[in-house]
């Protein structure tokens, strides 16, 4: 049985910032923001929008009517600790018997997951599986850290991933995680380490924490090279792949695809519209994509991106359609 | 390639805590928490112990030196928001590069993990996955809820799945999510919900929350036919199973798998000495039967039970040995 996505989908909250008001948040100037994330505006969610709502509306976007038969959320951004949020968005979409889980690796989530809905349709368990990946990145924002508050935006992305009796593909991925670097991108409350009985909890450990130096550095030591290997090992040259769909940490990272072999126009950014959604930033440059008109039947693509942990990781996909 | 599990271990808090000490805390006697939840001691950690600490231990022993393609964290506790705990086990186990993530299905993530496993194994993405439960349940603890507090213990399980080049099998698996169910079994905060920067939040937000009867009825109107409905799907009667491994809710709920036709010397329990481990239970459960010799090459088990969701689930599995 082969998988394919069939169709994806973006939701983001009306709500538009644009990087004068976040200049303005950071005390920084515009050219600032611009300059080191690439940002020009990003969706931020009001107070009382639940995430499971903006998951749904991605979802039912990427659905057109279909029930799926299962659903993954492949987000880092949680309601609670228990139940995990993928019961809250099958939920807000109606779908009452239709399993669901969560599945989280940081920024790579919808990478991740989408690798595991195609193992789970290759054996034949499911026909159809929702992912949706869905944060609201601005809650965690410290404006006294002007990156990554520049940086972070919010938003969902979706893809409904079908079987195929006819279409087999396999979908070649790899992924490494260098745990030296689990400080270099932070949120450290939520669980039990920065809990709010710890009296050595402080509001912070709620918010975003990020050692761009030390990313950049892992980034060019440990990502850079894994790439070009994977690449290296599938035998497949950068001017072979039509597509590349990255995850959307900043206007930075995205160029350091460009020092691999990857010409720009290969390339999908959104950084400037959306600015670094999180785990919601594949699946919404994949849908970009898609409603650009750049995936027709038989392209290939490249989804690669790095995440908290430190994790790289990156899979080939050729793009199917139902004939 | 067929996955089969090659390894199994335990590994829980030293700290031992006696139904009577519990039954003081919650002010009930001790006779009331023998038969209400079946526990007769469970392990408690202490506030300075570090859940990914224990996790590596349970993962050390299952490991046996060997040193995993991949490693799947499938708890509900957590270490923080980001990145997620994969990462602190994965560093606290030495295994720099290992690529690592998190599956969270509530009390089922080990089940959902071992079919994600077995998947990936299956196409050949990893020869060797070490899936990994850990609970930090006693944390979460409510003693003003005595039915909750009673059940609750700490602990980890672990698996150590491999790949065959020559033993093939299939994992029929079920799983089924009634989302009007969510608020059954919750801890509310943890996430965007009950956020610490909320008004609205309590520090009863922080603790674990089960509504005892409304699970019952789930239990009764919604998984008893789910896994009946499995069992005939697959054309299997319970008296061809060898071993059942169900999740320790509680005595009571295991009892359920009575009157479903298992025969009480088929299923594991160990809700007696653990409590209920979360998400740890399972693999708890598991790792007991092999060590116990209960799991001979050529046994079919039956791991089933439901989770926060509410949710219900299984799987078939046939125990494979390295020759």
């Amino acid at each position: 049985m082969g998988a394919f996505i069939l169709r994806t989908a973006i939701a983001v909250p009306n709500q538009v910032e644009s990087s004068a008001i976040t200049a303005d948040k950071i005390g920084k100037s515009v050219e600032w923001v611009c300059k080191r994330t690439g940002v020009a505006e990003r969706h931020v969610a009001k107070i009382d929008d639940q995430i499971e709502n903006l998951a749904a509306v991605a979802a039912h976007r990427a659905l057109c009517g279909e029930t799926p038969e299962a659903l993954i959320n492949a987000s880092v951004s949680t309601r609670q600790l228990l139940p995990d949020l993928s019961v809250f968005i099958q939920r807000a979409l109606g779908f009452d018997g239709v399993p669901c889980f969560s599945v989280n690796a940081n920024c790579l989530s919808f990478l991740v997951a989408l690798k595991l809905a195609h193992g789970l349709i290759a054996s034949g368990t499911y026909r159809s599986i929702l992912l949706v990946s869905a944060e609201f990145a601005s809650r965690a924002r410290n404006y006294a850290k002007p990156e990554s508050a520049a940086l972070l935006g919010d938003g969902a992305g979706s893809a409904l991933i079908s079987y195929s009796p006819d279409k087999n593909q396999s979908m070649p991925f790899f992924m490494h995680t260098w745990s030296d670097g689990a400080e270099a991108t932070e949120i450290r409350s939520g669980g039990l380490h920065r809990h709010p009985s710890d009296p050595r909890t402080t509001d912070r450990d709620y918010l975003f924490s990020m050692n761009g130096p030390e990313l950049f550095k892992l980034g060019n030591r440990k990502a850079v090279p894994a790439i070009k290997e994977f690449l290296h090992t599938e035998n497949v040259e950068p001017n072979q792949i039509d597509v590349v769909i990255p995850h959307q940490a900043s206007r930075p990272a995205i160029d350091v695809l460009l020092r691999i072999g990857f010409r720009e126009d290969q390339i999908v950014s959104v950084i400037d519209r959306y600015g670094n959604c999180v785990a919601a930033s594949i699946p919404i440059a994949l849908a970009h994509a898609e409603a650009e008109g750049r995936l027709k039947p038989g392209k290939k693509i490249f989804f690669v991106g790095t995440a908290a942990g430190f994790s790289v990781g990156g899979a080939l996909w050729t793009w199917l359609t139902l004939d």
